[in-house]
C-alpha cells in the first residue's frame, strides 16, 4: 500500500493557504475600529462600546440558493456575495436593525484560488456598501460533497436595533397601506425554477441576448439583489413604520403575513406597480399559474412597508428620493381568520 | 409546454413547510429569557441587558466538513449538530468567550421531515449542553446543488467575552508549559482522509468491528466533537492562561501557532500523552508519515493551554476534576524566527 497524504485524498491544505493569503486585503477593507483582531484567529472580535445598552442583537443567516448556478456558469464570482450580504442584511432591517458584522462559509469541491478570491471581494464590497465588517470566515474543501466547480456560500450577520424599534405586530392597523419597493429582478429566489425554464426547456445560453429583456440572460439573472437600507433608513427618519416584511423565497404569499397580526389581510392590488419584464418571459415560457408566481417570486417588490394611510405618499416620495422606485400597492384589511394572509385584488 | 410548478423542479414548498412545524420544538427548547422573537422571524432577536457594557463580542462560522458523510452512510443525523455546536464553543472559547447564541444553515438536496428533525434535535442537544440559544436557522432545498441524500450543515455562534479574557500573546513567556486536554477521537478534522483510507483502501463498512478500537468503525467515527467549555471555565478561575488554542484542520502544527507571539516555540514531547487507537489505525493503513498525521488530525489532543510552569500541575488536576484527562505536553521556548512554530521533540 502507498503512502497516503492528505492532498491524494482531495485536500489540499497548502493551495488554500495561498488562497487565504489572497483574501487579506479584502477582508481588511471592511474593519473599522470596532473590529479587535486580525484575520486568523479563532474567532472574530466586535467591540459595541459607544452602543446604548439597551439594544439588542438580531442575527440571520442564508446563502443565495442556486443564484450560486449562474456563477458557474458565466465564471462570474464576484456578485453572489454582494447578494447575499444585501440578503442578510435585509433580514435584519425587517426587525429595525442595522449591521454590525457578518461571517461567511464556502463549501467547495476544490479550491481555485483566484475563485475564492473573487468571491470573497464580492462579499467584502456587499459589506463595505453595508458598512457591515467581514469578522469571520470559513473556507472548507469538502471534494466529496461538492462537486469540483461547485460551491455553497452561507453568510450569517449581526445587527444592533433600538428596543424601540423592534417589529410590534400590534401597531399594524386595518387602513394601513402597504408600499411596494421595487426590487432589482429576482434577487436570490426561484433560480431552481428559473434556471429550469431558460436554459433547460427554452434552451437558451447565458450569453442569448433576449429583447423583452434589453439585456442577456445571464446580465438579467445575475443582478445583485437590492439592499433596501437606505431608503428604510430615510424613512424611518420621518415615518412611523407598522410593520415591514423583505420579498424572498415564498414571495409576498408567505413573507407579507410573516410581519401581520392574527386577523390581518393584506390586500394586494394587482397592477398597482411595474412587473419588470424577467418574470412575464418566465410565466409566459413556463406556464406558470399566477398563484405559484407570487410565491416563488417576488414579483418586482423586494420589501414592504406597512405605514399609516396618512403618510403613504411621503412614504412613496422618500424612497424614491433614496433612488428605489416605490408604489402605493394595497392596504389592510381584517379578517375572522386567526392566520394573517395576503389575497391579490384585480 | 406543460405547466410548470416549483415542485417540478425540484423544490417542494410545502413539504419544507411541514419539516419545520416539526423543528419548532427542539428550537424552543434552548430559548432563555434573553430570546425576544418566536420561531418564524426574518431576524433572531437576542438581548445583552445584564452584560457589562465593557464586554466584546465573538463570533465564529464553520461546518463538521465530510463528518456529515458518516452521518448520510449510517442514517445517524442527530449527533452532527452535536459536534457542530461544540467545535464554534470551542473556536470562542479560544478567545475568553462563552456562548450567547447560534445559527445554523442546512443545505440539502431533498427535504425529509424526519432526517432534518433529527439534524435539528441535535443542535438543540447541542446548545442546551452550552447554554447558547439557537436564535436562527435556514433550510434551503439545492436539489442542483446537493444530492438528495446529502447535505452540508453550517453553524455560526456569537459569543460574550470581558476585555480582560481576550487573547494576548504577550502573555505567554519562554519556560510556560502546555498543558494538552483529551480529545474524544477524530471531532471533525480528517474525514476526507479517513473515509478514504477505512472505507475505500482497507474495505471496512460502517459496522465493522475493530478489536483494536474496541467497537464498530461508525461508533468511532461518530463520537462527538468534546466542548471544552466546562474545563476551560474551571481552569481559567484558578489559573493565568497565557494562550490556549483549539486543535481542528491543520492539527496541533497549524493550531497552536496561531495563538502564539513572534518568536515562540511550541516544543511538544512525543510520547506524553495517550493517543488513541484510531489514529494508530489510520497512521498503519495509510502509511501516513508522522508530519501529515499531526497536521491533519488532534492525535488525541482537541485543546492546550498555555500556562505559568508553577501552574501545570494545578491546571492538569482541574482539568480531570471536570473529567477530561490532560496531561503536560511541552513548554515555550524561543527562537530568532519571526513565525512562531510547533516543534516535535522524541
Amino acid at each position: 500500500m502507498s503512502s497516503l497524504t492528505y492532498k491524494d485524498a482531495g485536500v489540499d491544505i497548502d493551495r488554500a493557504d495561498r488562497a487565504k493569503v489572497r483574501i487579506r486585503e479584502a477582508v481588511r477593507s471592511t474593519f473599522g475600529a470596532q473590529v479587535l483582531q486580525d484575520i486568523g484567529g479563532f474567532g472574530g472580535i466586535y467591540t459595541l462600546e459607544g452602543k446604548s445598552p439597551h439594544g439588542v442583537l438580531v442575527a440571520s443567516i442564508d446563502s443565495v440558493g442556486t443564484k450560486v448556478k449562474l456563477a458557474f456558469m458565466t465564471g462570474i464570482h464576484n456578485t453572489v456575495g454582494i447578494d447575499l450580504v444585501a440578503h442578510c442584511v435585509n433580514d435584519i432591517l425587517v426587525c429595525g436593525a442595522k449591521p454590525l458584522f457578518f461571517l461567511d462559509y464556502l463549501g467547495l469541491g476544490a479550491v481555485d484560488g483566484d475563485r475564492v478570491a473573487q468571491i470573497v471581494e464580492g462579499l467584502a464590497e456587499g459589506c463595505r456598501r453595508e458598512g457591515c465588517a467581514l469578522i469571520g470566515g470559513e473556507t472548507a474543501v469538502l471534494a466529496d460533497l461538492y462537486s469540483p466547480a461547485e460551491y455553497d456560500l452561507v453568510g450569517c450577520i449581526v445587527g444592533w436595533a433600538g428596543k424601540e424599534d423592534l417589529p410590534d405586530q400590534a401597531r399594524v392597523r386595518p387602513g394601513d397601506v402597504i408600499v411596494g419597493l421595487a426590487s432589482n429582478g429576482l434577487h436570490t429566489n426561484g433560480y431552481t425554477l428559473v434556471r429550469k425554464l431558460l436554459f433547460e426547456q427554452a434552451g437558451y445560453k447565458p450569453d442569448t441576448h433576449l429583447d423583452e429583456l434589453g439585456t442577456t440572460v445571464a446580465e438579467e439573472l445575475l443582478r445583485t439583489h437590492r439592499s433596501y437600507r437606505k431608503p428604510i433608513e430615510a424613512i424611518a427618519g420621518k415615518v412611523p413604520i407598522h410593520a415591514m416584511a423583505h420579498i424572498t423565497g415564498g414571495g409576498m404569499t408567505d413573507n407579507i403575513p410573516r410581519s401581520l397580526p392574527e386577523g390581518a389581510v393584506a390586500e394586494i392590488r394587482l397592477g398597482s406597480w411595474t412587473i419588470p419584464p424577467v418574470f412575464s418571459l418566465i410565466q409566459k415560457l413556463g406556464q406558470v399559474d399566477q398563484d405559484e408566481m407570487y410565491r416563488v417570486f417576488n414579483m418586482g417588490i423586494g420589501y414592504i412597508v406597512v405605514v399609516p394611510s396618512d403618510k403613504a405618499e411621503q412614504t412613496v416620495a422618500l424612497a424614491q428620493e433614496s433612488e428605489v422606485e416605490a408604489w402605493q400597492m394595497g392596504h389592510i384589511s381584517s379578517s375572522t381568520d386567526a392566520e394573517p394572509t395576503v389575497t391579490y385584488v384585480s
